[in-house]
């Protein structure tokens, strides 16, 4: 079952640390990006950077995130880019959240969820889009929009998160907006999660129909952590966008479990700051993470 | 500005039909998906299928929708033909509105808004990942995910439609929660949307900020036509998903403007239920629907 093998991962490296492979093409050192002027060149050196950094840190980290979005935005060739990032993680062990957002009404949302996490049919052979063992999406469709997700992840062993409480400032603008019972509506939207994980829920209580929880929100994650028991987050906004360990300590439970973390740029960007190669940089802001996380979280798995 | 030029073709055809390209591989004729066995293979006869389409109703319709999971399932292969889909119908003179559904937070939701609205920069060079006139959008993570988008709207003469009331049956999970001020979710949203379309109001009075607002929901959707006087609407759900000229009717002002009506299977499929090649039936059932529209709607455009 796809959340206790996070699960696992994470218990064997001590470390709830996902890898955020928004691989902007600034990110890359300069002599990647000489010379470089079609979607093409941009492609293959986003893929060879992320390769590199993916060779570096996968023995110690669980899960990368790779967001579609740096990729769509250099067409098809970013695209082919994205899927062969997510094949490499793949090969090397690493469970892979595509970070994608789909959202769609039920035969359109079924296109999406065999893409990501099942099989695209053709005639009598079939094959496999976008490999993930996970897919984040937006919730705003309601059930008939998640459901055929939550099909495929029966069928093939994979997980969805859904977007609850997101890490951008102006998501109180819907997510925080309170309903006519008291509840706000990002407790309302973990309540459909937890509903919707239902006949997935793994050995560790956790079900393959994950939340979306920002680290720089704790009061709402503490309290999506208490009414959530079933759900398991995936943490954006570690880092540049202003979350830390503290802050996110709330979404684990007493047992160090409850959530994977993300960092995008605080890793791809370390030598930046740090000096060295981007890839041994990378891993060296991997293990300061892995080390700031344990401090707050404890030991993981007991 | 585009929401003109969309209600003015609109105007001049007296159609306000959208094509939708959700083309399913299943759709083509026999002969047409025979012998196929790769995402390639399904890729350039799904586009050989758009591009008659195109042709056979280009003059009698202002616009047409290309829904992206249709193609994203088929990899890098689908997303090659659904830019070469779009590129074709921008060739032939249709508005083009790309269904995405993109949601993000600030820094990548601009990475959408530039694939889809704007360009994309490599070092000095620039190129266009999905030429479009208008994406849809999510609205879940509030305004710093729509900004981007207006940002573009406004630097490129583009639009968006943000969800506001879908047309699936358990949107209303979520939609049509009551707030604790009275007001249902979707027409919460709604204001949102008037208020992101506030700097693109163009001579008819409607931004280039609209709303996706279902056919197969007329009370929601008449009180949206009330409430939003700016914003122009998307309506999906005529034919197949159960909505009829009747219930949408009510999107529509007193001069016989304010939506676009999409209609995808009763289209594309048109010739599997009344004979012929699947482009002729396709714009027989083009015209059909023009006059079972304009029939409730009256005179567009007095």
């Amino acid at each position: 079952m796809i959340t206790d093998k996070l699960i696992e991962k994470i218990i064997e490296m001590q470390n709830p640390t996902c890898v955020g492979l928004d691989t902007l093409f600034d990110y890359l050192p300069d002599d990647m990006k000489e010379g470089v002027t079609t979607f093409e060149g941009v492609a293959e050196k986003v893929l060879e950077f992320n390769k590199k950094i993916i060779d570096s840190v996968y023995d110690i980290v669980p899960s990368v995130k790779v967001q579609i979005a740096y990729y769509e935005m250099y067409g098809a060739a970013g695209i082919k880019a994205y899927y062969e990032t997510l094949r490499y993680a793949a090969e090397k062990g690493l469970i892979v959240i595509a970070d994608a957002k789909r959202n769609d009404i039920g035969s359109t949302a079924s296109c999406y969820a065999k893409a990501f996490l099942g099989e695209t049919q053709v005639n009598e052979q079939t094959d496999k889009a976008f490999p993930s063992d996970f897919v984040t999406v937006n919730g705003y469709l309601g059930s008939d929009g998640i459901v055929p997700f939550v099909e495929q992840c029966e069928k093939h062993d994979k997980g969805i998160f859904v977007l609850v409480k997101t890490s951008n400032p102006s998501g109180a603008e819907i997510q925080n907006v309170v309903l006519e019972n008291g509840v706000p509506m990002y407790e309302y939207v973990g309540g459909l999660v937890e509903k919707w994980g239902e006949s997935t829920v793994g050995k560790y209580g956790y079900s393959a129909v994950g939340a979306v929880a920002g680290a720089t929100h704790p009061t709402e994650a503490a309290r999506l952590r208490e009414v959530l028991p079933h759900t398991f987050f995936l943490i954006p906004g570690y880092g540049a966008q202003g979350g830390n360990a503290e802050m996110l300590k709330s979404c684990f439970g007493k047992n160090g479990l409850g959530g994977v973390v993300n960092n995008s740029r605080g890793i791809l960007c370390a030598y930046k700051k740090n000096g060295g190669t981007y890839y041994d940089a990378a891993r060296a802001a991997c293990i300061a993470m892995q080390k700031d996380l344990s401090s707050v979280i404890g030991k993981m798995g007991e």
